[in-house]
């Protein structure tokens, strides 16, 4: 049996034990066929006349019964800088739909004109150039599902019993990549010894530039134009956008027009005044790029409201930029216990990783909590722990496990 | 080293070697930084000024610049029953967003409310049930990538030089579905012994209904809710379809508002006077599920011209409804030498693979041509072949090669 068929396999022998053992035990639909009043059998209204005529519109929509929507997190100091987050608790699996992904700018969406960017390399390297969209796109491609989140996701401080999803984990997205390897370019270009960082800077107002290390540079990162299949969205950076999976988000530059092959950093202002975490000694950490493993409960989670005791599934997301999920633990009663969730194939490095655990809601109080292990044997901490090492003025990379209590009466806050 | 990185070593090396082994080779970017006239140094207007705010619409869309759509492939009888393809020769990697999804109905696109839609399971089975959404999407779930694609994709007869890719494969699209798997309802109700068959009945106004064996029911088929993360749009089923991967696209029944077990094909329609293979001795294949292994390049095809001659990729997708793509070989001369190309990682099981072959066009005419294998060994057909064996009135089910024929001046066209 293939790894795939054996663990949806052990999920439906979880279920059915959790159900009783026996088909039907899971309880969920009240009505009977032959006790549902009819209303089945009675043909709806639209059932009786056709619908809508085909491709209208030729881009489809969602449905008009759906208002989801990525909502500002904050009120930003000026219209174009701020962020705003998927809201996680309503989607699943692991795709975000360009949509949905979620947003962060420091001076607005730009719209640029694909026909006249460009793209600038030059510095430490043997042949600088300046690549037109329609150069790039010829070059060899790579496509790959990665997750994108920004550090400060998840703030350390002020936590909300209130909060939803959205507003603890929505600046959190994943999608499928396609562009050329940031390698394949700088092998086109030839590297010059002594090179050690390149500086990725943004055609937006705000010319949002980073440093990257060249080694993280060749570990994988595209030059985007591609998200989902389609061309990238305005606000994903549109045209062009690098792509750096498993580090902070803002090191993804969007609207990318130069790059530049240095040997040191160049210290920019998102480098030094943002982007570093203070400790707890009063010293600074500075390039801690990298996204350490965390997972959350997406279902149920803040703001739900159980509507009755049974059967339900506790559904949630882990990702680590260390490389795959190994395991989820799920705890029901605040940590004291922790059982194995069900982790959905493909796990790809880098990248989102759906868990399901079955559950029984007995109709009390629950405190539920989720702990993700990656593969290089790295766990998730609780808050306590990583509040030990590093304090509550880091403001970025909080990765502690988060909890969601679950009342008597069915309602879910954010606690623990 | 792991086996995706392997993969991308290799074909990075094939790419430099067919760029002459050195660095810069490539030559894709014709401006050199210091000649390119000072237009990547010149600020341009959108890096001048902020840009529209965040969040502005909360749903995104695609850029301005962008026109993408899907287009009515024939004209309707009525227009609600048509079908619309998705752009495959403007999109990349093997994610179809769901804006772009092909469409094809028989009554138009109901507008069904989620809080009254229901599902009936009856028939052979012990406990005949009513379920409401939120019944459904408290189950046990499941996420797969697979590929959706109309036995009708890619017309027998009548091919058009002028055909583009949208035009001769976009009735196939790939998508994250989620929901219950049917297997696990199956459980749930109890199937009684002698059930072999399952008609499934959508809410549209054509009632559109097929039989399911029991066995294929079971094989992997989603009771979908949600496609790339969000519920389905509603040309897609909203707010329920039936996904049966690997299998022709008209089992996927939309709308889906009953199952009904029986204990032999219900011989609906959809199943006697439409989808079944007329073969050269008059008679039908009915019954005819199974997608066989298919592959076409996306770039370059039809309609496209190809600027200059150098250096550009060979792109493709491949699929297979009996489980993994194995390998994709591409041909440049009308078949007579085929070369393996590079397959993009995770090859999923009933998944568009994408494939892609480093080719530097020398400006003269070329042929075209890719050909996929399956985990079971089969080998798409050349198009002489698959008419030898089904003649050319079999309407559905064309699987065989399909070629573009590269002009001297770089037009492209369908031929082969």
């Amino acid at each position: 049996m293939p790894p795939d068929a054996s663990r949806r396999s052990a999920h439906r022998r979880g279920f059915l034990r959790l159900a009783g053992g026996a088909a039907g035990a899971i309880g969920i639909a009240k009505a009977a066929w032959a006790a549902d009043g009819g209303e089945t059998l009675t043909v709806p209204e639209w059932s009786r006349a056709p619908g809508a005529p085909v491709a209208s519109p030729p881009y489809g929509q969602p449905s008009a019964f759906e208002r989801l929507g990525r909502r500002p997190r904050s009120v930003p100091a000026f219209p174009g800088a701020a962020s705003t987050g998927t809201p996680l608790q309503h989607l699943h699996g692991i795709i975000t739909p360009n949509g949905l992904h979620f947003e962060r700018h420091h001076a607005g969406v730009p719209a640029i004109d694909p026909d006249r960017h460009r793209l600038a390399i030059h510095g430490l390297v043997e042949r600088p150039l300046v690549l037109t969209m329609d150069d790039l796109v010829r070059m060899p491609a790579v496509s790959r599902i990665h997750f994108l989140e920004c550090s400060g996701n998840t703030p350390w401080l002020g936590a909300k019993p209130t909060w939803t999803l959205q507003e603890s984990h929505g600046l959190l997205s994943c999608a499928e990549w396609t562009g050329v390897e940031l390698a394949t370019l700088l092998d086109e270009v030839g590297v010059k010894p002594g090179a050690a960082w390149i500086l990725a800077e943004g055609a937006d107002a705000a010319g949002m530039t980073r440093s990257i290390p060249l080694d993280l540079a060749r570990d994988g990162a595209i030059l985007a134009y591609a998200q989902n299949g389609e061309r990238l969205r305005p606000e994903q950076g549109y045209p062009l956008r690098l792509f750096l999976p498993g580090v902070e988000g803002n090191l993804s530059i969007k609207w990318l027009r130069r790059l530049k092959v240095g040997d040191q950093p160049f210290q920019t202002r998102e480098e030094t005044a943002k982007y570093t975490d203070l400790m707890p000694d009063g010293s600074a950490r500075q390039f801690t790029f990298l996204m350490e493993a965390k997972s959350v409960i997406t279902t149920p989670s803040g703001g739900e409201r159980l509507g009755e005791p049974g059967f339900r599934e506790i559904r949630g997301l882990a990702w680590t930029g260390r490389g795959r999920i190994t395991g989820v633990e799920v705890s029901t009663d605040g940590g004291a216990r922790w059982k194995a969730a069900t982790l959905e194939g493909p796990v790809l490095p880098r990248c989102l990783t759906r868990f399901r655990l079955p559950w029984r809601w007995a109709g009390g109080p629950a405190q539920l909590l989720s702990r993700a292990t990656d593969e290089t044997g790295y766990v998730q901490p609780a808050r306590a722990t990583l509040v030990s090492l590093r304090g509550t003025q880091s403001f970025y990379h909080n990765n502690a496990t988060f909890g969601w209590a679950v009342a008597a009466n069915g309602g879910v806050s954010h606690a623990g």
